[in-house]
């Protein structure tokens, strides 16, 4: 540890030296501060806060699941920051942002040994990205799905369905990059490619036992601790402002806007989720307040450094709209999704893709921007959804992707991992705390 | 994204151009690095901190609770949030820091459209104070309070009640500042201001059922999860730091100085709860503990950046026994306060202001200093607590403030929201959920 | 409150004239943002994150107690905090990083009253390290430990046993240090230490009631939440990035490679715990997971700034394996580690500070370098381990360290707190809350 407490006297005397002595000395550069050194710093911080978008996942969708399956969630969520972040570095991350000739793929910078402090910043900041689209998934596909198979999923999203479409779009030579496709934190890049992914996945495995009925009722099945949800909504609002403000990539750079609208659009999902479910005369649940915010975090990440403070507000509120109304739409078709996913990061990541288009500052309502963001859109449904249709029909047909109807019964706590949430609390712990006993003597 | 990896060499070179061709030239600022692009970020940093102190609150409160009323107070504070949000940008903001040359009301700046980076960063932290002084009063209002009018009432403190007062202490021209007012981060300001609301709001409403008996006896009602007690504690512990450390509005302002008297004051403050509670023989609850803490952060953020460690301390240990012996005090006045709001923010911020006055570095004592504190606090108590209880009154005598007695016994969650908690942990959760279910299919 | 919103013109104004007129002029430095400015704030906010580690552990410890406990382990978290500061600041700091001619110890900055803002922001910084070492204890002790006794133990290791070492290690003048002792960020310093106070602490306690059967059989007890044990992991690998990122104390300075580091050495240790389980047949306990996420970022925390990161991915891996065979070792000689603290912070502590030795970049396995990392573990062990031994032994036979039988089975929090974590979850919540109810009578 070295001692900075030098006093202003010696800055002093070391700028006059400086310009007295070496008039054109690099040196000077060092008496204030270095860009790139400040720049690191703000990544640095912000990838930490995206950080905590992961622990935002993992309360939220284990508060919605319920108990018997809330340490096969938290585990899941754990375990894709890990193991993605390890495949990440490996390959997705040159994949996404190496050298890319063509436009279509990037070709170096795999498992990089070490890089200068800002390399490996941004390594660490696009790390993160990379987990939040895989964990995405893992709340849509809840209480049913295998882990083993779940992580392998988990593994193929983070090391090639995330990276290739992030390179067509965030690569500096990246086509729809060139083609002038507005993405600025992801909302397409990162939250709908999470959507698709959990869009397929819930394709593939069907719904939970008891979830529609055979006469086509629709039953609802209450998560099992609302604190952990409305936890997970807060972590997640908190880390958004990492995933948003870091995308700067820089200080001096419009933070203070793109903060500021992330935060109004947040707040009138919120809002919009609350309207919407007041009109339609449903109870007003927590759980569509928070998922309302959400969606409108998910609309404003595209547009927030390129949208005025009311345009955001608009942009959060129809993303907490389109939120409420998307969920209730995929409960319709029978498709069922734990957490409302597919709605939140697939359907407001479209609107708030074209919304960036839309409310572009200074060219509002151009025609040719909107059909961008519209190609942009559909070349990630496409790409996402059928390569993620396939990974996992290809996992269900191979090692199996869901549970038997007795471990989903039992819960998959107990069935998958030998541990439960709540051995204290749940109506079935006695009987549970037996089988952990008996798997812990094995 | 633009890449910044470009080597030192590149800095060098352009600093010796720039200082051969360019002597006078502005370019030789964006070599280093402006100051306001590091204070910026510095503010969105804090203010993203402050952020979590709702989280903090919605734990801390929703934890002191009974479990049927957890996820009301969850809600409001989420919705406390999101409403404040839009309220505050819309007419607030400019009330409190627009304009002013009466000294009595800010005139601009309402609804800001788009703002240069460093006002929309600043905007983004107001935001949260905002949002910070509306939401103390949920805690001590809950258990018995309807959603919707709870929501008016805060939407008056956000646009009204709290940035009148505070255009008068925090405003450059504001008339209080001008007489000479510490209130650094907001001990009167936003603490004091939303005890007073907390305080007009449980005179108003009443105390819950069963909470003091016909003769005189008081009951305690416990809280249903210490757990996110505990959580809260720590969440708005570290939000604090963002709060007093971002109420520099920059770096290079005794940033080290102010987060350590913070850190010292919260710890002085639960110490000073610990051994009061010791000294009177009663039971060392960790709510206590907890609560005496927050009393300490309260009363040192008035003078944080303006006082000495060891007064630090001593302010905070203070502002501990203030906040248990506030805490007892009510109870006597049969004053039904949930978590203790008013004790710790209305009556510790009392105390920290006036600590702010008495332990001025440099002017220790000065009896002036000391009446323009009371002043300030004497003004605080008088416009907020008449304004909010004339607010509370009118939504009392018109909408209702108060559940019904059968709603209060049956807990707000199934009544206001349709929803449960904690659906498989509660006793009482076989009936619960019966009910959940025939409103979902409503 | 100033307005920093002034044009960038006016800022070139200034630098104009400060130019002509005054060319050697210190102003200019004022323009730009002085190093210390922001080093201040780096520190500041890593700070901010290492506070948040207390409530990871606080959040952890409690969710593998069992719920009678819960609110014990939870105060005992936020009393270290508390009573640690105050104890660091008035002895432990100045014992550690005072002024230290001999190299053993320290000998000024004792109850610092006002520090310039870089001394204070890095007093902020290391009295959160301080009560790191402090409370890592407290899971290993849990559930069976009195509470004022432990927190005598809390201080005697955050006065005394923690900045002696320290001041050998970080001390500028300290002998280890001078001998070339690496250890960045303390997987020695802050990690072992308060892993072999914590060896010590269970050794003088004894097991909790039932963990060890009469015929060397050994009972499992579940953690009775976890949803926190989760939580902690999250907030705990989180709050590691300001824990290692901070230990730069300066921006500029490597805090990319830092953070990458950190990140992949902690998703390394998770991937070893679960290989680890797998391979021996285990079932795959979340718990395990998280413990060995946390090895492997104690296990960096010596290494993080000077290792390539395929080294940091194996010194990772490695602490998880360590991590789990320490758990089960220490599981064989009947030494009850309620959450695997001696593993986790001792064990890969060790195997962190070698790792540091033999995959130190530019030169690595040195023979030397590794001989100085085996002393300084060794000194490390010898000099905790006895006097905490000597500590916790006094402790135990001058005031009782251990709760009477039926204490342990009624659980400390109602009988130390007279506060039940969860009085409506609990299977014997009716019993407890008569008790809490008499007790608060009292």
């Amino acid at each position: 540890m070295h001692n900075h407490s030098a006093p202003i006297f010696f800055h002093a005397l070391a700028f006059l030296i400086i310009h007295l002595l070496l008039p054109f000395s690099v040196l000077a550069a060092d008496s204030a501060v270095d860009i790139q050194a400040v720049d690191t710093a703000w990544i640095a911080i912000a990838g930490a806060l995206v950080f905590m978008m992961q622990a935002g996942f993992a309360m939220l969708e284990s508060g919605m699941a319920r108990a018997k399956n809330a340490v096969n969630v938290m585990m899941k969520n754990y375990m894709d920051l890990a193991v993605g972040a390890v495949l990440f570095w490996l390959i997705g991350y040159g994949l996404m942002f190496g050298h890319n000739p063509t436009g279509w793929i990037g070709q170096d910078h795999f498992a990089l040994a070490y890089g200068s402090d800002w390399t490996a910043s941004m390594m660490f900041f696009q790390l993160m990205f990379a987990a939040t689209a895989a964990t995405i998934v893992s709340g849509a596909m809840a209480e049913r799905t295998r882990f083993m198979p779940y992580l392998f999923g988990a593994c193929g999203i983070v090391a090639v369905i995330y990276p290739v479409f992030g390179s067509w779009a965030w690569n500096e030579h990246g086509w729809l990059k060139q083609m002038g496709f507005i993405d600025f934190a992801g909302s397409t890049v990162v939250h709908s490619v999470g959507g698709w992914c959990a869009l397929a996945g819930i394709m593939v495995l069907g719904p939970r036992l008891g979830r529609f009925g055979s006469k086509g009722e629709v039953h609802m099945i209450p998560g099992h601790n609302l604190s952990l949800v409305a936890m997970g909504g807060f972590l997640l609002w908190f880390g958004w402002f990492g995933f948003n403000g870091g995308s700067t990539l820089a200080v001096g750079t419009e933070i203070g806007p793109i903060l500021l609208n992330t935060h109004m659009a947040g707040a009138a999902g919120a809002v919009g989720a609350l309207l919407t479910t007041w009109m339609t005369r449903q109870p007003v649940l927590m759980s569509s307040v928070v998922n309302g915010s959400l969606g409108g975090l998910v609309a404003i990440t595209a547009g927030c450094a390129s949208m005025e403070v009311p345009y955001a507000i608009l942009t959060g509120f129809v993303g907490g709209i389109v939120t409420m109304c998307g969920t209730w739409g995929l409960e319709k078709l029978r498709l069922d999704d734990v957490v409302g996913a597919v709605a939140v990061h697939g359907f407001s990541g479209v609107w708030g893709t074209l919304a960036a288009g839309l409310f572009l500052k200074g060219n509002m309502f151009d025609l040719n921007q909107v059909i961008v963001q519209l190609i942009g859109v559909a070349v990630a449904f496409v790409w996402v959804f059928l390569s993620a249709l396939l990974m996992y029909g290809l996992l269900a047909r191979t090692i199996g992707l869901r549970v038997s109807t007795m471990h989903e019964q039992r819960g998959l706590d107990i069935t998958e991992h030998g541990e439960v949430g709540y051995p204290e609390f749940n109506r079935d712990a006695a009987y549970q705390r037996e089988h952990v006993e008996q798997l812990s003597k094995l």
